[in-house]
């Protein structure tokens, strides 16, 4: 059965790449170039659809950068930093991105036959981000079921779980983490202080391993 | 208090934006290059948009036609002539099109502060268009009423109505249906053969009006 997962090349989506193939489906992988600061991501994800001889396709919609504007995608507005769920992290909401992301993907996943959409929404991501909340998974898996014949079922397998268990599932699985992106800065190196970086370096601390990416500032693992 | 509305360049969608300015609305109008062969309905949108003095713009999501094929959209696919209800029409089932385009109008109306999107399906695309059923657009209110903190809401006042009701409603509302274009051909004139020109034949028919655009065949009106 053939199944698409929306891969931004960062931890969570990453580890559902590894686990969705893990469940046998032919999988096909999805990014989007949506005028994000942090574009080199897709970078990593393509080595990970390469390592993993997964189809891998990149849908440009960088005109949604001046359509809704956010700190991800605004040149001159900062990434704030911080810890991941202060609430200055909303300026890191793009309006209304995971719906379109998500709808793009549908599309595609229609016109492949696949019956399954996947993406990594996590628990981590409730507290800033109201399109990863349980309740609007459920409203676009409502919404995807109905939006065409096939009647495809958007699956979200992480939502309830935590940044450090995913972390675990992807460590099982044997994700090379080394291959993701999480920084929303971009830059050559992880900062280390934004949300996105205090997040995925908590989560390596949790499960007290060293994350093999490097960062700009000394991290304590 | 602010409008978007999602404007094909059609003769419902174009209604639709006389109505919501006409009940005072700050209307912005959008539509969307998705790789139609009828593209050239958007310069009719424009026209409207000028003659009523409302910001316009066009979002290319040209990748669309290549991502998830239909008859509206492939060269070699030929757009099918018959009645709009005939199964063969589904051919022009564009997947998830709908969703994308409110997900993107969604996003662009977030960014306004705009509290209202609106859209013009209507009964007459039922049989065909799953995503202009009316399970769909409870599905997608519910699922963009999430998706971010604003709680947009969005409308389909034609939803139940068929094409010669909203026909008569633009006409009370003073509509200039010669700046519409229907046919998905996207000819110089309108064939007259394809699904959505027998639709609009019908209309004005039923209403007793005849339609002030060209075709290409002779219409006893």
């Amino acid at each position: 059965m053939r199944a698409v997962v929306v891969l931004s090349g960062g931890m969570d989506s990453t580890t559902l790449l590894y686990d969705v193939k893990s469940q046998g489906y032919e999988v096909f992988a999805i990014s989007f170039l949506y005028g994000q600061k942090h574009s080199k991501e897709l970078e990593f994800a393509k080595k990970t659809c390469s390592l993993l001889s997964i189809p891998y396709k990149i849908v440009d919609i960088s005109f949604f950068a001046e359509l809704a504007p956010s700190a991800l995608t605004t040149p001159d507005w900062n990434v704030p930093e911080g810890y991941y769920t202060d609430s200055t992290m909303k300026q890191t909401v793009v309006p209304n991105r995971n719906m379109v992301l998500l709808s793009i993907s549908a599309a595609y996943a229609i016109s492949l036959g696949a019956k399954k959409l996947f993406y990594g929404a996590h628990a981590g991501d409730h507290p800033i981000y109201p399109d990863c909340r349980k309740e609007f998974v459920e409203a676009m898996k409502n919404a995807l079921y109905l939006a065409d014949y096939i009647g495809l079922e958007l699956e979200a397998p992480y939502v309830d779980m935590k940044k450090e268990d995913i972390l675990r599932r992807g460590l099982e699985l044997g994700v090379n983490y080394s291959l993701t992106w999480s920084c929303y800065k971009g830059g050559q190196k992880a900062c280390g202080r934004c949300g996105t970086c205090t997040e995925r370096i908590e989560a390596f601390k949790k499960v007290g391993v060293k994350d093999p990416i490097e960062y700009e500032i000394e991290i304590d693992w």
